[in-house]
């Protein structure tokens, strides 16, 4: 029952490794791919939980590291998990906090056991096993629940990539022992992360092992970590390449137009990123002609939409006009309303490319929508 | 036409002044008393119009000193008015913005002919008359404009006190000239104000100046600036019981339940503050039992709403623990899901004292709202 296949395949696209599917999870159906809104905190930044339901999302991300700081797992365990306490009645994917760790804390040490860091909000302690992540997910009762794992940043050298690799699989046992043994009524999913920086013989290896270790799904992390495109584009094919068919397939941290787009042509079927919604609170969304800056002078007696070509509600009922004025202004509403937009954006994206590739026409979609893109943004 | 009645009393309450009634207006009737949420900036902060519609609102505050500065009366102009440009469809009033000068600009000098001020923005001088904020408040299409007029804090000595109403006065003959005199197709209205400091035979001569001037509105300016409750109560209740009884009356800047409620005992119909906006986004929130912090520790593991009396979305959905997180991590959600609470809650306030004031019972719902309110917030 915990180990259940919860990926079926809709359709391979003829031209491309592009793929659609459904994703089967305790807070009902996921159709794939998908493009996964972060909400750090237990919030999607600026927007309701009623805005991300009208919009269409199924799944949302959320971060262990900083909700275990923060307000902590009595406080929400209390209240019966995420779910409960949000009140978004959908899937809830969390993040292991391994990447916050690294990324977020003034201090952090790895060692076999786990990792031992400060908090970024207090400076107090504290020690992160593995099967102590699976327990804080457990509790916050996450549909999806990824490893502990350690990310290596682009430019590590082989034999520390090769060390952070070890750990992370052998965190994935542990993890997997602890979450085999979690309470019965707790139906979350595990996955694993494919890691080994930027060596493809790591990253073969690295699969291997989450191959053998066997988990619902399997996300490949340490890209997107400051690697050129093109480097990002090459591992994507290589690492995905190597997974099997029947598990879905995550990559963390990507968030364009142009990196999901690449992604859903090597197999992808899920990711997240919150650049579409940092980026709207610093004024800039996207549009089919490329992406467009509220704080650019043009806009100021623009009174048609942000994208003529986007139907969402903002593009229906407001101006740029107005949106830049909400953006000058440092109003609320100016994050409100581009974060609603640049999600709908991307949600339309990925809807298209899901239709596309039913019709086995996913590399024209891609290049169609590229060529325009990437025009407007030159 | 231009000066045609606004004003339909529907029901005197027996054992007070309090009084319902409709005010008709360009977009749409207003159902008395009324509290109007501000959006200053032609956004009531962290709602959308579609909240605000929701609630029920009919009639928000927009500030002629504000947008005149940002974006400027030719953006707005251009999109062919605020609500075109907002896309608030019900009606707007347009504070004049002489509170503003006196209380933001860094300098402002008073003359008979109008004010010279610096921008608090980008310290630009800028010289308003009384015609040119009719000109303003007519290319903002605002359904009710506000003549321009100098307010006096508490604690002005008599002589400045009657040269300040003295210039009010003059300035609101020039400016219903102005008015009278503006396009046929703008049919917003013209509201003088009463001033006259703490001064009662100021008052009493400014509602006589008043009511031969005669505006389709009468509002109360120059109360709630520093006095006493004691000292705004007197105050309210001579200067209201001068007012001619056809024609609708507004007390500016009023927003605490007690404010509300006595302004309506002393037949007051409309009323605005940036109080209960601007103290949600402070973590504040009113209940039927008192004020609640969202600060205060005890919010932590409280599963239950805002307010066990409220039936807003926000207390249906949502704990204090919730929103006592996203307050405590800076989630605009917080300011989002706070707001709308304590905007619905006002109208609730006000839903409920026009009910009581159709069934002559007002002086026993004031006193027994207040009582368990006032309880609460000792």
């Amino acid at each position: 029952m915990r180990s259940e296949k919860i990926f079926e395949k809709i359709h391979d696209d003829r031209g491309t490794r592009a793929r659609t599917g459904i994703v089967s999870l305790p807070h009902g159906t996921v159709k794939t791919p998908v493009f996964m809104p972060v909400g750090t905190s237990a919030t999607v930044k600026a927007m309701s939980k009623d805005d991300l339901e009208e919009i269409g999302f199924e799944i949302i991300l959320s971060n262990t590291y900083h909700l275990y700081l923060r307000p902590g797992t009595q406080v929400i365990g209390k209240a019966g998990g995420l779910h409960e306490w949000s009140n978004w009645r959908r899937n809830i994917l969390t993040d292991s906090g391994g990447f916050q760790v690294f990324s977020l804390s003034p201090f952090r040490k790895i060692s076999d056991a786990g990792v031992k860091f400060r908090s970024h909000i207090d400076g107090s302690y504290h020690m992160l096993t593995p099967e102590k992540i699976v327990e804080v997910q457990t509790i916050l009762r996450s549909d999806v629940q990824m490893q502990l794992d350690v990310c290596t940043s682009w430019g590590t050298e082989y034999r520390e990539a090769d060390k952070a690799l070890k750990i992370t699989v052998d965190w994935l046992e542990r993890a997997k022992k602890a979450w085999m043994e979690g309470p019965e009524n707790y139906r979350g999913k595990l996955f694993g992360i494919v890691q080994g920086n930027f060596y493809k013989d790591l990253r073969e290896r690295s699969v291997d092992e989450l191959v053998r270790i066997d988990t619902p799904g399997i996300a490949i992390g340490g890209l997107s970590v400051g690697e050129p495109f093109e480097v990002f584009s090459e591992f994507l094919d290589h690492t995905s390449a190597l997974l099997p068919a029947e598990k879905p397939r995550y990559v963390m941290g990507i968030g364009t137009p142009e990196y999901i787009l690449r992604a859903i042509e090597c197999g992808i079927d899920m990711f997240d990123c919150v650049f579409p919604t940092r980026i709207a609170r610093n004024g800039m969304v996207f549009t089919h002609r490329g992406n467009l800056s509220l704080k650019r002078e043009a806009n100021t007696y623009d009174l048609g939409p942000l994208d003529p070509e986007c139907s969402c509600k903002v593009c229906r009922e407001y101006s740029r006009s107005y949106i830049r004025h909400l953006y000058k202004s440092s109003e609320i509403l100016s994050a409100m309303l581009a974060t609603y937009h640049n999600l709908y954006f991307l949600h339309r994206l990925v809807l298209d490319a899901r239709e596309a590739i039913e019709q086995d026409r996913f590399a024209e979609f891609k290049s169609a929508f590229l060529g325009k893109y990437q025009e407007g943004s030159a």
